[in-house]
């Protein structure tokens, strides 16, 4: 794995567990909602995490960006669709969004 | 066609004209661009509506809203999965977005 | 009542009841959440109301400004306290604030 | 003078003297203190109710916009001028700005 | 002190000195304002530092996430009422907060 | 060059000829569009950049602040104009802002 990748996915981890053991209620259950919501549907998981990088996107977070970025190369998403998922969001979020382009580019190679 | 649809139609067509009657070069570029951007591609057109409307609905912006919902509902997008998508923009963009929930169901029943 | 105040609890009452009925499971743990969420706990029930209001003021959403503005009011905050509420939103989030402070001071005022 | 003029600089005005009415110290000194960021410096009053024009057009603020695009109408500032700053906006903030654009150009043609 | 906390106080500071000396009035007494802004007054000092934190944390600024949780430990918040306030933040502003959710308690627990 | 430059212009055009290869035509064409925006027109190259930078600043992305101290800095704009650019940006934006004025005015230095 990747150094970027695993960087990301160790912090992510370890502070998750953090977070989760203070049993604030409210939080540990919309860290549940936030897995239901890109559940098999109506709309296929992989519909799903598209548009959950999109969100991401045009909201300027590279961290939610770069774990959209990992779900969705699990789920096959070709180079060639995310560059049309990137081609939505800079249109729709301006040119603002473009540095965080750049970085999702260096994180979709390192995947 | 609904009131609201019409309302939203009318301006929306009016003021357009008036823009491109200016003729800035950028601007016009960015509405040309605009369209493009929805085309087919190694996306269907339907995936990249449904990517403008939850980019649409977390950046809170009525008017983007209600344009994707009448080219989704064009598109034979059912009512299910609209609210699979709004379901991503809530969770995504927080309860901030819920009075643009409001505004869109109403909207779409309108459509 | 007041015109203003009405017309936003029926528009808002009547919207949810349609959202609830679509039965996105999503959608209504989220909005079961966000009741829990200014539950009394470590901190009491106004302060949390505070602090959605304060977040919804930045966040610059006329309509959950006013949802907390009139739990505010039944919570008894002062027109004093408000206005230090308004004096933290608007220093934090900039003069793009203003023109809601504006409809906010409006519609305190129809309480 | 047009009604949509009207109509905001007569709510404008009745709001904030209700908000100086108040006495609230920061919030009275945040409105003394942006009259002066817009006054004749190393910049010119223009070139500054231009980069406020932008800001309040990326950010989104419909009366923001209005606000600056009254004083630069009062400045001098041309048709062609105002499109180019128009054009800025649009390309950084994206096409979400669309909408304000056109609700831009109806209160420009109304000034 | 823990490393992460001198780190950010040190640039903090050394960049304020910097901007203080250019002598710009109204960055000068923006900066001023805004120490005004968080003192004692109809709100106890503790609340509004809850109120700035909530709305760094919506606006996503870590800088200013750190700087009211650096706050918020010397008036002696807890950790339980710390959670409360991330709570509402996260429901607020959705979980595209959450990055800055993980921060903040690597931040705070640093403290 | 400052360090500080270097590393941001290196990244920069690294990255950029990596999306350019991708032959994404909406891309490429906004980034062809973006930098027309800056053209000299009815108004200065140099009003046009100012006009970005206010409008990435208020937007808070610090690479697109940098992009725009760069250029500003190579058309002559002096420290004190600069400083009213960045007055502007923080009255519109708030005190939410200031962090990312620290940033800009180390970048500036080191311009």
């Amino acid at each position: 794995m990747h150094e970027l990748v695993k960087e990301f996915n160790d912090y992510r981890g370890k502070m998750n567990e953090k977070i989760f053991a203070q049993n604030n209620k409210v939080i540990n259950r919309l860290f549940n909602l936030d897995t239901n919501t890109y559940a098999d549907g109506a709309l296929s998981v992989k519909t799903k995490e598209m548009l959950g990088l999109v969100a991401s996107m045009v909201l300027r977070c590279d961290d939610c960006i770069k774990y959209h970025l990992g779900t969705c190369k699990g789920l096959g998403v070709t180079t060639e669709e995310m560059f049309e998922i990137f081609s939505v969001a800079n249109i729709v979020g301006g040119t603002i969004v473009i540095p965080h382009l750049r970085r999702a580019v260096e994180y979709w190679e390192a995947l």
